[in-house]
């Protein structure tokens, strides 16, 4: 075992936070004083780690000099307030948030860029993808060789978690009200999402495109080193509590073989690939799995240019948390 | 009020038949004798029509030359059985169920190409589309003289009523066990489906498409008038009762002018237009209306030649009810 780290995770008391500590032990990285962090509002919490039960403090006043690496997993507005002043005392950054960006913390995903790290100095600041673009990352790099692709459409049915916990709360709160035929009164999002599907999440600019669109393109652009691809996306709220499903279509200079597609997901990393008349859904594989699922994998029905996957992952762990553990551990085994 | 018809609705104690039935009234069609009929196994239930209860007689001996026109709203094995000797006696068919190869029932949307009818000889025999599709058709066919378009993508997001009553009676009991936290045993589906996707919805071929993907690519080329016209289309079942939530990207040869697609939408018949930063939804917009609700028209990130919609409409009223009783419409006033 390498020498241990102190490490703070800002945000510990949200689902991401929880799956990253989870996952620090589950893994055994070599953490040496574990901080949990939170905004003052969510300050007070347990969280476990190694048989013991660790509160949850505030960001508030915290030294970041005290520890060697920091998981930012709170709200992008506590990753633009504290996350510059941390790398600042020397300490390394991984962001969750997306609230930097791309210039100041370039994306990366553990299975598709690591390289990116070699180019960059200590203390580092980079961040993880958001969940849909690290599964899709972790998926379309292997086939990268095989394919010219021109076009990607993307449209991203995301869970209730990636609103957070209360996201969670709320689709469980709506759905038992309309299964006990009461009158339904949305709280957290701006209408029912119980049976029923948003076509716009979070906020939008001004040219119609939602802010975690904008953000899955780029970030996808980023971490496959394609900054001119073209891609089509929009992201759907689903009355699913966790796991991210996309149905992605590939349009590509050439026709594809699928052989040799089927053949670079079996061998890639991280990734699981069922025959392309089956698919994954994230309540059967996905859930608390560190792999991408992929299916259907199937070209156009008269367009072999055409190559159209069905990818599920779970947008908690595999999508965030494990990423960033995974990019924590590339960082202590380069570390002087 | 025009001379009236006899009429026959076959699969009348499902969703779609009782939708035809309350819509013939709602829209004062000229009915003579309404007989409605279902396969032996669904006969005998009783369905309102005009503050009387009509009971649902078997198919099997029913003499068709006793109806003018005939709705099929079964299953296809119904239509296939019975629609040929149906036309053959004289009796004028419209197909809801798909289940005729499009030169043999050729698909009509009626604020699209109507104008097939005109080439037809009585009596007829035609169908209306898969719900998807003709949603799709209402919306795109006005964009058609603005872009020239050159690949559609689309993933659609199926309602659990698109298989039936069954899917609709299995959400909601799997969605029940859940919420009281009883153990799942998927009956009617082969897997949980609430709070979960299904990236294939129904029978799969060997090339990997499923069949109600195969049709909604036809259906919506032949309705569009556009038999080489790319399409990508993925079907998902979604945990939502009723009616199709569409994820559209359109890829032009030019670039689209957003104001002229939102003039041409607000000037379409049977579409509800809304803001580019506003979306509709199938609870709160499509479910009972007789219009395609579309919003978030807008470019690509950075793709001007790229078109991105969001569209809903209720499956079994407007993408399959409705229509239908539109073309009868057509039929009768194009009686010789």
């Amino acid at each position: 075992m390498s020498q241990s780290i102190d490490i703070a995770v800002v945000g510990a008391s949200g689902a991401v936070g929880g799956a990253l500590v989870e996952l620090l032990e589950e893994r055994q990285f070599p953490v040496g004083k574990l901080h949990l962090l939170a905004s003052e509002a969510s300050a007070g919490q347990s969280v476990p780690f190694k048989g013991r039960n660790l509160r949850v403090g505030s960001i508030a006043g915290f030294d970041f000099a005290q520890v060697g690496l920091a998981f930012f997993a709170a709200g992008e507005a506590v990753t633009r307030q504290y996350a510059s002043a941390a790398q600042a005392a020397g300490c390394s950054v991984i962001d969750l948030s997306g609230g930097l960006p791309l210039d100041q913390a370039p994306r990366v995903v553990a299975e598709v860029n690591p390289q990116v790290l070699k180019t960059m100095q200590p203390p580092y600041l980079f961040a993880s993808p958001t969940s849909a673009a690290t599964a899709l990352a972790v998926v379309l790099a292997p086939l990268r060789p095989l394919l010219d692709w021109q076009r990607l459409s993307i449209t991203a049915c995301l869970p209730v978690s990636s609103q957070g916990r209360e996201g969670v709360a709320e689709l469980a709160r709506q759905t038992a009200e309309l299964l006990n035929a009461r009158p339904l009164e949305p709280r957290f999002f701006d209408r029912q999402v119980a049976f029923n599907l948003l076509g716009l999440v979070g906020a939008v600019g001004t040219d119609g495109h939602a802010q975690v669109e904008r953000r899955l393109i780029e970030d996808l652009r980023q971490v496959l080193d394609a900054p001119v691809l073209k891609v089509a996306a929009t992201c759907v709220l689903v009355p699913v509590f966790f796991g991210d499903s996309l149905s992605v279509s590939v349009q590509a200079a050439k026709p594809i073989d699928l052989h040799a597609v089927q053949a670079a997901l079996e061998g890639a990393a991280s990734v699981e690939v069922l025959e392309k008349d089956e698919y994954p859904t994230v309540i059967t594989d996905a859930i608390g799995q560190d792999l991408v699922f992929v299916g259907r994998a199937r070209n156009g029905v008269d367009d072999p240019t055409e190559l159209n996957l069905w990818i599920v992952s779970d947008n908690v762990r595999k999508g965030a948390a494990h990423n960033a553990v995974q990019l924590a551990e590339l960082l202590i085994k380069h570390r002087p």
